[in-house]
């Protein structure tokens, strides 16, 4: 078993000012080549070409999740909460780090491009032959098998997962921050410290104290506003919507048996959907990017294309249409194979959604996804109970379609184009400006 | 001639909170392809190996330096100062955002390694044929060779490359700014806002006026800490110096005829030292980061470990040393040799160094590395005269020297060194600790 | 008539950094006596006994209200907006920095107990025999009409009011800003910049580019919070209701022709209210509370144990009590007399509310107290038609009651009150935490 | 004794976020009306006058004082240092929170003028009949006594001693970080949780691991900038000297036997020079401030006058002389006294002077104002001998003279006055600026 460090370790960061290790524990697993991987992949995907200062990884987001965690483990044992089974310290510190070990370059895309879950890839990486399970390892035969446990959410401690994956956990905690501090939008900005004061270890989970219903509320509306400022924002959606036309080409491409001049290892096993853990291990964005940096010389004109606008970000410029009925969206593709567009990679539909919180309904068997409020004489409450704020938030859904599309390409044909639907792409909205729409 | 645009945009930065762009030139040149490569290269190089927050790219400074030179511009036309060359407008904000465009993947590194220089990079791509160039042009046909005369400092308005380069222009006060910014380190903390306000053109310089004493001091002052600090510290040195070691280590091979597997372009002419400017655009952070993920898996084991070492942060040990004659060294190298080391790469010496502010020496001719504080009689006076606290750390030249080294590969040979240099390399620093050092 | 200064003079503030002054005009009425008195009359009346950070003045927050307007203005001038009436600048920057000019020691109570009105005490300062009188005359014979009927609303342009009075106005934004920064309580940061770049003179009215939306409603939620944990804070309500108390106190003793062994001017005409306008300037707070250290020696027993309690802290107790029917106070009331208290000094029922929003209803003709959004094509759009959040939020009433009450009193009697009496006071909410309520 | 609290009690500090409280001991302090009265006691003087932001109370640096000395204490006990000896732990705190407890208002200047000193009423206050002192008898009979000694020095444990007071202790700590928040200056920011990580109890002192060299560096430049940009600030010393004038006067006119019409107790004490600890717990800045208004009234013309200076902010003017003869300053009062001014009031001589760091002098004996470095072989060094920066800013003296005077009263004379003298007065300072100046 791994012993505390002698003099605890800081890592200097922006957003909680130190990082704090203490265990030897935790500083191998820092260490370990699967861990370090996580600074090649950014937290936010592509939003840095809406944002340009959302350049930060998933590296330090993990060391974020760990640190608030940490804090929170640290209050409930000086405040001897007899609820917080001590024993489950290790366990939780150690998911909270590697809960985002599994995730692959613009995982969000790739995913969807070629069929991975991030959190399974976690999982075969804790339990595979890797430095990571090595050092689990060390701490016990069951140790990575628990870890793994908590991640997938079936752990037997409910409190451990609770800390870990919740509506107000330490990974929501932090990337809420970061992702504010980065990006420059202060709409992020909580009072972590008050509500780290609140919560309370009570009977298998995770609550809150019934005085800081106003910072919970406080931190709800944060998510909202971050939702409809960065993480929907229509430029960041526009890369997206390139990024994942680019994988589907490649994949398509494989498919009829074109060779791509430039493919090198692991990407021929991610495109038969066949990684080892090892390959996995080695794709990261600096592989992505530079596949499209070559790709842009490719013999096929559309993956050429769809490279070169994501290299010099020349984006798909998007309209907003308030109702969307899909015969419509079905004449509107008719219409632009009859004027030689391809609907396929042409024109992209979008529809953003979030809810802030979802309300606790009774048919649901499950309270994960509440949050709870402990009042003074030991009764929980369902926080959308006792909050009108809450309440009325938790309901809203945003029905905006947008529409993406190449400028460039419909310019030329726009006039062959039935009139009604011209008029919709005339109407765009030519914002150039980068990130100050919404 | 490109026109003002209708309406102002702004991009949201963390730093200025807001980057104003009001002219469509300026709106056009930062949607090139090469000022968008800019996204590709890191502001701080391998500083984010031990500040994770610094992922920040050379394309949010640019726009920084560019939103300072605007700020300073706008000023000297709001107060009527008679003394700023209006026309100049345009050239010094072009200037100001195009200055770094010709910086290579890892700059200094690779500027070392291939005898190139960022500056000379710079005016060949804005006076090559590129987007850049063409939309310069638009602006008059000797407008391209006066932007790249502002940034060879040969501009016959001598007070439009003082705004750019000098001791306190805008590059400096925006890297300070953003580089404590995004390593959370807290010493580049400047009241910008104070300084510029104190900035008077005047005689063909940019002079402070001399109640800004205090801010300017502070201002030298956090240079010298963030040159400690972050800049020099002894993590980053040690992968610059495996990032040095990889250069070299291919060109040698290079050299030998050694065939890489992995060589995709434009590394073929890097390595014969012949890029046109086409093929110096391709280079990037990302195609680097790719080559040394795929050459751990070359047949050169120095290459393979080199490249290992980078990517999974297996850095270097360091001593400090005192005094260091270079006998001393010879006998180090010598007894590296006897036990099966190599010198070359199992040894590497630094010595950092930075003087916060030369001050004048009669001597020099050029005042250009001068600060100039005017008083209320118009007199101008160099700064160091005045400032006690800048006399004083004008001459402070910081005398550490650092030796570098792989651990793993002394250990097994420590006690067959002479004792006297065992002893040495026992004592060694070895703090693991990822920057709470120095 | 007042000229520009030669060079602008600025005040350093923490809130907006700095504040900058380039009129004489200005600068001549931020020397007047009148203006300097704001520095004793502390922004936030007794709420430094809960938030010990809130100790800032009108003087500070009237030039931060000055301030913004000056940005807005700026702003609209360099636009070049049509709707902007450019002639109105200096009675709109007047009006601005004076419209809390009236404001005495501790307003709300004050006003309440001797039947006085800050906005009229503005308006008899700025048109009576006045350093400000003077200096405005100098900018013509009527200016210093206008100026007061900009801050009574009935100044012909209605724009200049809007941007003075509104539900977005320089006012409320800068109190927001303010008071979250020297409270320490972050719920208060808004995006001020965005907010300014989003305001646009429009068709009399001071209206936000829709894309600015989001911006407002994090506006609205900052003042809502704001008013649940600062300015309705019940620790800062029992100190307000102390304060009452006393005045009321005097008043009665005054009526009883009680004679006060310490009554310096201006007191006694407070007390017979009739103050001459030279009178009601030699009132601030720290006479106030100098009068209170000495009345703890008055020989009335209620108001030294009031005054006592105000200068040591020792402040009401309170409960919350969720319905509230006004037999039940009575009966309380009476309960009270019988076990010997006072029903009119030793029991306050308090009810604050706040609509952070008051949503426009087709009754009303004004539409003052509206936020309008601009749309692309120019349409006005009243903002909770469009913003779910604002919707959600305008019609929250909250309905808590709290009775406060000196515990110290009731617990000798307790036991002879009613039993569902003696309960309530029993259950109390014995915080005596300061401020880490609600 | 006072046992723990159940569940620690918070303040809200915009400084530190939360002052934390967990003992019953500091909460009873916090509430007598002896700490409760340095609410009515300004931090920083008059420097209200020039930076407006600057209006916070002793109240909150004690509690800030606490607060840094609970976290360096906490951070002792948890890093298990055995040089730290646990049981001083309440005696510390204690003297913490009150070490300010005896300050009167506007304390430097009352107290040049009736020659009293604050830590000796400190201890008055702790040692006397005071709530203070009923409280710290609860935790044994001899503890009142054992927190008079730490704030006297001469306890017996030297480290209690050098926590509390010493060239880096949390007094000095809080009121950079807070007097620059407060101001809006920005020099006072420093890196305290990194201060807080570096300091080791060793041998009975409080001493600074050596790899924290630049955080204490920084720390130094940084109380060198707030004393030269805000406590130094001219336009702050004018407004003292008009405040140490009317306190001479005032004296003078006691001793002459004119009778002031408003004197209400404790004044009459107060210039009898004989005052109980009671009446000296009177004495608080709104009292001061009543009576300057009131004052204003009086019949001796000069009393009158310097009041209404002091409230309406009418301050001296300043020239700054370079050298200064006592020869040439007598000549100055002869002709000033010969054109019918009264050279002890129309003229004041300034010498600020500060030395952010003493130098270790061979011939002191004592070690209480050295910093000590703890290097890797547990040796200590004064800081200055590895500091380049500490050395170099040890010894600078500022050797600026300023004369300060009643302009509008010079002005009718002036032609009456030598030459040469009235040229001094002629380039005057005249910068009406509020703080923009230094």
């Amino acid at each position: 078993m791994l012993h505390p460090l002698t003099e605890e370790k800081v890592f200097k960061d922006p957003v909680h000012n130190y990082v704090h290790v203490q265990d030897q524990l935790i500083w191998s697993l820092i260490n370990t080549s699967e861990f370090q991987r996580l600074r090649r992949i950014r937290q936010l995907g592509t939003t840095y070409l809406t944002f340009h200062g959302a350049e930060h990884s998933r590296f330090s987001h993990s060391l974020g999740v760990y640190e608030i965690t940490r804090r929170i483990i640290s209050q409930f044992e000086r405040s001897l909460y007899t609820d917080w089974p001590k024993e489950e310290r290790l366990v939780t510190l150690c998911a909270a780090l590697l809960h985002d070990l599994g995730h692959g370059p613009f995982s969000h895309s790739i995913e969807e491009a070629f069929d991975m879950d991030h959190e399974e890839w976690t999982c075969r990486i804790i339990l595979g032959d890797t430095e990571v399970h090595r050092i689990l390892l060390e701490e016990g035969a069951d140790f990575p098998d628990k870890v793994a446990s908590v991640i997938r959410k079936d752990y037997d401690k409910a409190i451990v997962v609770n800390l870990v994956s919740s509506p107000l956990d330490a990974d929501r905690m932090d990337y809420l921050l970061r992702d504010a501090y980065f990006t420059g939008v202060n709409y992020g900005t909580i009072d972590i410290d008050r509500i780290l004061r609140m919560l309370r270890p009570f009977q298998g989970r995770v609550v809150v104290k019934d005085s800081g219903m106003h910072a919970v509320e406080d931190y709800l509306m944060s998510r909202y506003q971050m939702y409809w400022q960065v993480y929907f924002h229509p430029v960041t959606r526009s890369s997206e919507i390139i990024l994942r036309q680019i994988f589907r080409r490649v994949k398509e491409l494989h498919e009829y048996g074109f060779e791509l001049k430039f493919l090198p290892e692991p990407l021929p096993s991610l495109f038969r959907l066949e990684m080892t853990t090892e390959e996995y291990l080695q794709l990261d964005e600096a592989l992505i990017q530079t596949a499209f940096m070559q790709w842009r010389k490719e013999d096929d004109e559309l993956l050429a294309d769809l490279c070169t606008r994501f290299i010099n970000r020349l984006l798909y410029q998007y309209v907003e249409i308030e109702m969307l009925d899909m015969e419509n969206i079905d004449e509107i593709r008719y219409s632009f194979r009859d004027v030689g567009l391809d609907p396929n990679y042409d024109l992209e539909i979008d529809f953003p959604t979030d809810l802030p919180y979802d309300v606790f309904r009774p048919e649901d068997e499950s309270k994960e996804t509440q949050i709870l409020l402990l009042d003074k004489q030991d009764q929980l409450l369902e926080i959308s109970e006792v909050s009108d704020i809450v309440r009325s938030i938790s309901g809203i859904h945003r029905g905006k379609y947008h529409l993406y599309y190449p400028a460039n390409k419909i310019a030329p044909v726009i006039d062959r184009l039935p009139r009604h639907i011209a008029v919709l792409f005339q109407r765009t909205e030519l914002k150039e400006d980068f990130n100050d729409v919404v």
